[in-house]
């Protein structure tokens, strides 16, 4: 990758860094299906409009799915001469159609060429991120589902606090995603414009038909103003933040696996399906997928970063600088792409000690909470005041070294006279679970509703 | 600020070194009305289900009012041995309404408390940008109308390429700042669920009415999952995305303006309003507000990169790393506000030195494009050839040293005898903006009618 | 902090945006102690050479030091019309010394006094930070030094791989912080040159003697190109990448204390110093500073970005965008130096659990390699071969549910008849680190010798 | 590149996503070489030390030269279910030597493995850059020595300020240079300990000499804390931010060729070298490769920002996050590779227009300065009055539209009566230049010595 050109390529002079440099076709080739697409609704258009023959947008046409196919069947033959994938294509269509080809570029740039190109890529790729989204939430709200009732350890600061089922922590993830999922919907939306026809800068003085190209490409219109619509790659940066927000939320998770498959903690197993083992520990269970997952993150911000940096300062309109918005984009897309299928196929993998949860779940007076809430709701007792008598019982647990259930009343009436035999059904994690009713709380059949409806949601 | 903590201070301990590093009263101060504002929807609601007395709910209501009251008239004292402005406002409540302050956190966590109070500043905040933005594009958008016909070289490379007018320049950056607009619509329509009432994690056993505290703080729903609630800083993040590409645009005009206004370029004048100038040297004004807005964009990217960086990785639900959130958003946000002020004033101050714009929109064969496009309108000649005879005549008149509007019909013959006469009416760059009449285009009527498409809508 | 200027300030109209933006007395003034001290420096060399009169230097350095006894006092009324520090103490000091404070800027510019200043307040600053990280290393060469015998797991991917010892594991960290010493040593080293004496970009027609301020304010040496001097902030770049590398490493051993500290792992304990409990969960320790200490990384970072970003593509010489480098650069290096008190303190703080540290060290066949090892060296087995004889004897222990130790001689026969009783004396944890003898490995003696350097070291 | 992994593989199921996810072979095959001097150095190691047989080390010495041969002629099939580079190579050897293969991986591991391949790698890299950069030095001194006298204007603020000359703006970017390979440098030596011999974590019992791998491997020595040797990314961390330093300097130059050569601003001219023509406007030079080194510094930003946050809190020992150090690394310090050679390549390219610069210099009253520091120096007048005093000359300048230098003795003598006739000499740009004769000014005679100090050095 980095060697190829700090030997002797260099040496050879100015030409072999410019062309290093310069050409673009090494990643651009990534567009040939969106340059084509965009470059046949442009003849259609020019034919339309009076522009061209009719003829001639038949031959470009033609000419343009023959190179889509020759691409797709690896037939063509990519050259860096030509720097960039639109000269590729249209250096092969004079090949094939002869000198109709040159009136294919009549009223467009390159500028607003792969200004069009481009966002029809990101498009096409956000297209492809919801859906594997989509299936992502499906996982997890399919497993919250069977772990409705599974209690679990809820942590704040990584210290057990409130009980929580296994379900509604799975749920919170799906809350995330679908949030990533607008996001990204936004992103869409707003990108769905028709930079075509905007001409290196200006406009042009041709009698175009933009709403007919931008209808063609699935665009919603075409954009009002040329100065901007090729100097523009809001899209992308958009897009990578999106696209880092979600990671940052696969991140989360991924460490929570991480943390949950350590041997010295134990709530959940993964199969070798997503870890890697050792032949020499046979136990051993390296969740390599989950830390790859966590990892990406890096990269994905440093792509946004990159790209905002890169456009930082950039007076109108274009500027080559630009070109650097394509790698990192499908760098940092594919990276993301790749964590969600990873993480999708994780959640399916993952089982749960279910035991082991229950137990961590009770330890550490994790019902306390309930008991001061108990003293609240039963004896009316104002809250900073049960929460004083709660932590005087807890205290009294600890110095017994026994969990609060095992506490006798008479105990707690040392503390507190009016508490009654009442209590103690607030005290074990499964009460402590099913009493948190309140609209998003933990109870189980909260969690039972919310993972029925989202699973309708993505039945759609 | 910095060297407070590092002298003797930590030698008295590690009290001192927690107290700097936990207490968040510094910063969160600033959500004093968010905090009371919530408070008192909660009392109300726990009043109307029962939970509290309905006198006790009154108590607190007025207590709040009063605090509010001394926080705005400066006549409060904040205290770092409380930590943060929550248990601020609760203690002096104390004071204030005796025990029944002690009932205002039933139901509540500082969790979910601190999430509602924060989602609220940032929803506020969001407002008064999107106000300022609306603003600059007014200011943008009259001076656009002003200079629909004001023509100025276009540059793509920062090299002269085509004309455009400067109306066309400016409405570059309304579309762009329509575009963060509705990234901070739309951040703020993801944001605009409460958080209240999900508890420390785990949602609460008591009988809340959440949708009622979500309209009382004017949210469209309840958030409906209590560990994500609680967990959530994607609103920060967010709108701190969109805050980094409003700066990155606004960073471009500032580039364009400390370009045009050197005196070597000297396309913009500004007054000394938003200049600094030399005493010894009067001539000199240095565009220091163009260069601080191109600047924040630094600071902002960075506070983004901070947040997304502190979030990366946290397992759920609260963690402490999250009171990380506030500063650098609180910051990052206050100077996007500078930044769009400053450019405002500037648009409004700018004023461009018409005759040097249109002599550099003329100099470097800019009507080149609008000879060949004639070329193919005209004649019928292929895009491709008829830029191949146009670089022909424009290297004839290179080698002449006149325009291209001073060649001869002869000259133009020789190259291509099929040229007419008509040619010459698009070689002026006035001729050349004016026949820009596709959808986008730079034609002053296109301008025209976005500047007053854009003023009315503004004028909402 | 955000709200104070978007409200009627900017209303009121350019004057007050102006201000607010340009103005940076609010950050600079920290400065004061490095002016001043530059300012003194100079006069005297003014003196020195001829270029104003000794009785001037003498009125200067006094007024000077009466300034600095004002500012310290806290008497000091610094104004924001005055823009910044060196107008702030030049406008004081001709209210004091009358008119030979006009005298005291001769051949000196703002961007020249400006980055000295900065220059010196960093490279006090870094000696603040080398001091505390020294500090730092000395607590865990300490603690390392006490537990060099106590064996933990040693873990890859969070999973338990060998045991290693808990003085290894803090030595680490030392290893780690001398390099974040030596990067700081060496951005010290690179950024001590004197910029004193490049005036505004050009030099100066003077006759200076810049040999002699730059010792005065021990610098190395005077800069040796006067437009590098103005618009140089590497000196910024290089301790923000230092400083976000020393994060780095900080918020890695946060991580391990938030993990280690958590109930279901509970490794390590910390008292209430550096925790924050819970009145109604007395058991309950958050690990708030750890969890802080680990998100600084995000803070710390983002102004490292921040800077970078804003000296991206800045032609030469000052720009007012260098003015940015200030607050982001003091609250990062603040933010690190009580990152490194509350580790420092924390380590001190910190109690193993030696017990389950051991327990857990022997978990998960631990000392497999061990054996392959043992099978290499005493068998003369190729290590491949050996890798396999060992998974197969895992398995069995696995199958039998005991510890490698527990099987019999038979057991292991089985697999590998060559095997010996001798095997048994690499199966126990305690033997496992003491055979880790090769140098840098985790053997008491290498850790007893290890932390006994570092403390000679250190005591230095 | 992106596409391939979201089609139908995934599909297939975990098996193509672990894969996807987990191998490292598609870059980590760049460290080939690296891996078999490694290797090599090793297994004669363990000979040595009677760990392997003299004739096994030899066999696997042989065999290692050989895959090393069929790698450089491109004749080694790397496959993907082997994972990574050694696994690779080790497969290989075990076709080629036989059982002997087997013993290669001997008290070691892949953690300190791959930690040593990257090391030497990164190290490489290093000197393939620092000899770049100082190729692109003296390509900097030599034209600036060519240009010692060459007047230009000097800018803050992008404003003209006073005369330098083009050899000192030169220089300026020597000084930068040196300060990147001192960074550089320094990286270098802080990375060049010898990880190998750490094992996976904890050292090993088998009886190393790590001084001796170390020396054959041309580290300096080994590493202290084997739990350190295997977690440690600083030198990737150290390295990216020199180059992001590095980067940022080159930006500025790209900046300004970018301005420079704007027809509008015309200072400089490159040659079709370095920029991209239109054959419709035959004058028309793009910069295209200024305009890619100006992005690069986005992308390499972008990759340092990756790395810091893949290392934040990680916990020790070994993380398959770190995996993620490479790519990031490779096409930081690629792009950094190039904008260096694109950038040297410009400097010898492009030739100043020394008319323009000089009379672009003394525009703008660029010599006001001058003429205060002549009031000071010669009527002894406090540099703030003198400042006072040019600035009514300059407006009465301003008023009469004419420079300094045409205004009279007693235009001049009408505002401050002691002038004389000697004030001329000091109001030409030349001769302003040339007295700026304090250490680092921009006088001629320092232009020249400091260039034939630099190609001095530089010629070693």
């Amino acid at each position: 990758m980095s060697n190829k050109m700090w030997g002797g390529r260099f040496a050879s002079g100015p030409d072999a860094i410019m062309e290093e440099i310069n050409a673009s076709i090494d990643f651009d080739r990534h567009l040939y299906r969106q340059d084509i697409t965009a470059s046949k609704a442009h003849a259609e258009m020019l034919a339309k409009q009076g522009i061209i023959a009719a003829d001639d947008a038949k031959s470009i046409a033609h000419g343009l799915d023959t190179i889509l196919s020759e691409i797709e069947q690896g037939k063509f033959s990519f050259q860096r001469a030509l720097e960039d994938i639109h000269m590729n294509v249209e250096s092969r269509l004079t090949d094939i159609v002869g000198p109709a080809a040159g009136r294919l570029h009549t009223a467009r740039s390159r500028n607003d060429q792969v200004a069009t190109d481009f966002r029809l890529w990101v498009r096409d790729t956000i297209d492809t991120i919801d859906a594997a989204l989509a299936g992502y939430q499906k996982a997890l709200a399919t497993k919250a589902a069977e772990h409705a009732e599974t209690v679990m350890p809820g942590f704040t600061h990584l210290q057990t606090a409130q009980p929580v089922t296994f379900g509604h922590h799975l749920l919170a993830y799906v809350e995330m995603t679908a949030r990533d999922r607008g996001r990204f919907a936004d992103a869409r939306k707003r990108l769905n414009e028709s930079p075509l026809g905007s001409g290196a800068l200006a406009g042009t003085s041709f009698d175009l038909d933009r709403e007919m190209t931008a209808k063609a490409l699935g665009f919603d219109r075409p954009t009002a103003n040329s100065l901007d619509a090729v100097s523009d790659r809001d899209f992308v940066m958009e897009t990578l933040a999106a696209a880092s927000i979600a990671a940052v939320h696969l991140s989360r998770f991924a460490e929570e696996i991480v943390i949950w498959t350590s041997p010295i903690v134990g709530l959940v197993k993964l199969t070798d399906k997503f870890t890697t083992g050792s032949s020499i520990m046979p136990q051993k269970r390296n969740p390599d997928a989950a830390e790859l997952v966590r990892a990406k993150a890096g990269r994905i911000i440093g792509a946004l970063n990159g790209i905002l940096i890169v456009m930082k300062g950039l007076p109108l309109a274009y500027a080559k600088d630009m070109q650097e918005d394509k790698e990192g984009a499908m760098d940092a897309l594919s990276a993301l792409s790749l964590a969600i299928a990873a993480m999708t196929g994780m959640v399916a993998d993952m089982v749960p000690d279910e035991a082991k949860m229950k137990k961590a779940a009770g330890e550490g007076y994790a019902t306390a909470t309930d008991l001061a809430d108990w003293l609240v709701r039963t004896l009316n007792i104002p809250f900073r005041q049960a929460h004083h008598i709660t932590g005087r019982i807890v205290a009294l647990a600890s110095e017994k070294g026994v969990p609060l259930h095992r506490l006798t009343l008479a105990d707690m009436q040392g503390v507190e006279p009016k508490i009654t035999d009442d209590v103690f059904n607030v005290l074990s994690v499964t009460n402590s679970v099913k009493s948190r009713v309140s609209y998003g709380g933990t109870a189980p059949k909260n969690v039972r509703a919310q993972a029925k409806r989202w699973l309708k949601i993505l039945a759609k």
